[in-house]
């Protein structure tokens, strides 16, 4: 299986990553360990010793440095060598290393040419910096589904009318036109309801009216990040520009071909003080993608085991134009990239 | 590894498949969704949605169709698209169906050509079906053995002299000569026993004399249905026509090359309405296949690892005279089926 | 992957290996039983029945006969079938059998060309012999690296430095030169510390002074049997040939290319009757085993997969030098061995 490697992939969330305390995970089949040198800032290095190959992610972080934990090599967070207690400190004695950049909550790492990491490629999720601490929640789940199903997923909310009915409504997505739109790199779905009940999820939310209008808006770019507003208000409601909104992140990150790192945040611009129902909030998502979508997804993937959707020829629905879209566009950009891939020494050396 | 596909093979006890509760099983290395409709009647799909191939036993049951928990794909028992929320319901919307026939206290899939599949040919265990309820007990062991194994092993009873030394009897079958007859589907063994010692699993029994004559006889026919009577009765009583008489089924149904789902029922003639001795007889035999059978099958796959029996060369005895047989009539078969096969269809869709 | 065969691998502490209960344990790929006779002489076959492959570890012992606990067949520790209740002995019923001999509170074992198994070529480990019972400890780890992964771990002991700063005693080995020599046959390495600490391991045994001189000598022989010597004295002592001494035995036997059954033993010179001191000192060493050295070799391992520790390029430093003398002495031994090999008979029966 091929990945897009020229580009940002959420590596975790920064609250994941504790001072001194090296994290090992792995993106794109690629060991990798994660750590903050002495001012919190984060590093990415292959995690593994180049001496013995003993993983990194179990060595000792002092200061700056991160110290292998089997003969004590210790390794900057640029990957080169800083300290070797058995002789003199050379070139050669480096570590591949990773661009990593924290921002919205985040740590974002750039798996391909290390040259051509560009901060300002990251997706603009600003959204979740400034939500209030009360008002935001995020998660991580590792699942054993290729990343792929986990957009697919995403991208057709009309499987939330089946595999959440009993959690969040059941018939709803699948009784509107879903509009769909893209570009070169994006995907889009917008599903609006008028004179719905509110969900399961929602109803309970003090300030939530017992009938909504809803509009629900997803946004998908290459490799795989996903937002998602949904605005609702009382029914009647013109313009929902100004109505109560959640806005969802979604980005999936290949661990292998047949593994994803799922992570997913959620902020909101009402009850933005209430800890209550943010605690509510998060537990009833964390419960969902735990509960159904991840099982589900796992389920597909032990349907396909080493083959491709395609290879299954799976029937077409109307449903599945926005996922097809994001997998056409993420397919182009991975052919173009190995075709002019520069990133092939980093490749062999893992 | 290639199975016989062409023939009967049971799926499942009827007690195991409740209304409303689709199952997953795997039988030739297919995965297959069992389920019941509205009017009990089974009916067996292959276990994965055309559309994204979400496996269809996680779906519900309404009425007599079965409606895939991803996308609400609706499916009859016949396998043809019933509803499509998304859409028109298109004649290629079809999943794979496998024949299913209930009788004589299970229900039996027919895996290859489905114009083929005549219940005619359905083993006649008739003798399940009239047994009093306090005069039965079935069971089902999964194993990670193959299925031929199964059947060597019940194909050669001095086995349990070793085997089940503690829980049967010990020295016995050995002592003895069997008699193997074949025909081009079936083989039997049939063993007799004079003034012997009752065994454990019999001497206690109410009105179970304390030295008994016996005769098992024990026939099996392809793919790996058998049928083992075992006749006694106080010593010298010359003929065993109308003695007490235990009626044992052992099926046998591939569930991939290197494991299989183990099927046995028990019956008898004699204490018919007494449900403490029947209980107690399920419980000592499913014991006994589970402590002493399966883990030895299992270990012999172990050693066979991904090879057949003939390519470790095996050291030939007399006891393997039926097991070997009965061999050689399914590899005829098998290869039979090759030669002449009409079921590519199938076996291409998964 | 390739082993030596040619030479005797540690099987098993005498200990382990009870009367009358036959032991599966898997040598160089190898299944195998050992099993003692009625004079309690070990004895090791191929764990696999001729006839239908059941582990004759599953068997029972009678007098010197090993019976199969499927169909009774029984093998003397020679391999040869001696009793068949199916028929006549022949000849061609034997199992193959493994040279095993057992000296020094240990069971080696002679995988390769048995006519080639000499006794003499056992490592002499008598100091194991002659210890006092409570001045001796021994134990066993299995773990999923491979065997050269831990000979490589105990000829550089700078690792403890790291891997056991906080049960050990931190920098040490690292602040010293090491003395390495080497043979045809053997590499040994030599650490000499004067005015030292006492390590956490032995500081608070009694008679004990709290800063040392010490001198740690590991000698290692092909294939992995190494005999560790640490000696130490109050501080000033000038000649450490009559000083506290413990005499540690380290033996790696492949299970697979990944796997291996580590061997260790401890004995010393000193409190030879405190069994209070020996049972700590089992416990502490084991502690260390466990929890620090085997885990890491397993995060090794589980690095390179299924490749060789010089298929990914490590970096070399003068640390390695014993370490991978010993390996280029392996290496040149199974090179020569395979050059001339008269085993392929028995290679070619598993």
């Amino acid at each position: 299986m091929s990945f897009l490697r020229n580009c940002w992939y959420m590596a975790t969330w920064s609250s994941e990553l504790e001072p001194a305390a090296p994290m090992a995970r792995k993106f794109l089949d690629v060991p990798v360990v994660l750590f903050r040198d002495s001012d919190g800032v984060p590093h990415a290095l292959l995690d593994r010793c180049p001496h013995r190959f003993a993983p990194l992610s179990k060595g000792v972080v002092n200061g700056d440095i991160l110290t292998c934990n089997y003969h004590g090599l210790g390794f900057a967070g640029s990957g080169a060598c800083a300290s070797n207690p058995h002789g003199p400190v050379l070139r050669n004695m480096a570590v591949p290393s990773y661009a990593v950049h924290e921002a919205h909550r985040a740590i974002w790492i750039w798996m391909g040419d290390q040259d051509a990491a560009d901060i300002s490629l990251i997706p603009d999720f600003d959204v979740l910096e400034v939500a209030p601490d009360n008002a935001f929640s995020c998660g991580r789940i590792h699942s054993n589904g290729n990343y792929e199903l986990f957009s697919d997923n995403l991208l057709d909310l009309t499987h939330a009318d089946y595999l959440h009915a009993n959690t969040v409504m059941g018939a709803q997505f699948a009784t509107v036109e879903v509009k769909v739109k893209s570009t070169d790199d994006t995907v889009s779905i917008e599903y609006c309801f008028f004179d719905q009940e509110a969900n399961i999820l929602i109803k309970d939310l003090p300030g939530v009216p017992g009938r909504i209008d809803q509009r629900s808006h997803l946004s998908w770019h290459a490799p795989g990040h996903m937002i998602l507003y949904i605005d609702f208000a009382p029914v009647g409601t013109n313009d929902l520009s100004n109505s109560l909104r959640f806005t969802n992140i979604h980005c999936v990150t290949p661990e292998t071909a047949t593994s994803t790192h799922y992570f997913f945040a959620s902020s909101r611009n009402f009850l933005t003080d209430d800890a209550v129902a943010n605690q509510k909030i998060a537990e009833s998502r964390l419960a969902l993608f735990e509960n159904e979508d991840a099982p589900m997804i796992e389920a597909q993937q032990a349907q396909l085991g080493t083959r491709t959707l395609w290879e299954l020829n799976p029937l077409s629905l109307k449903i599945d134009d926005a996922g097809v879209r994001a997998r056409r566009i993420l397919a182009a950009h991975i052919k173009e990239e190995q075709a002019t891939s520069k990133n092939k020494d980093i490749l062999q050396l893992v």
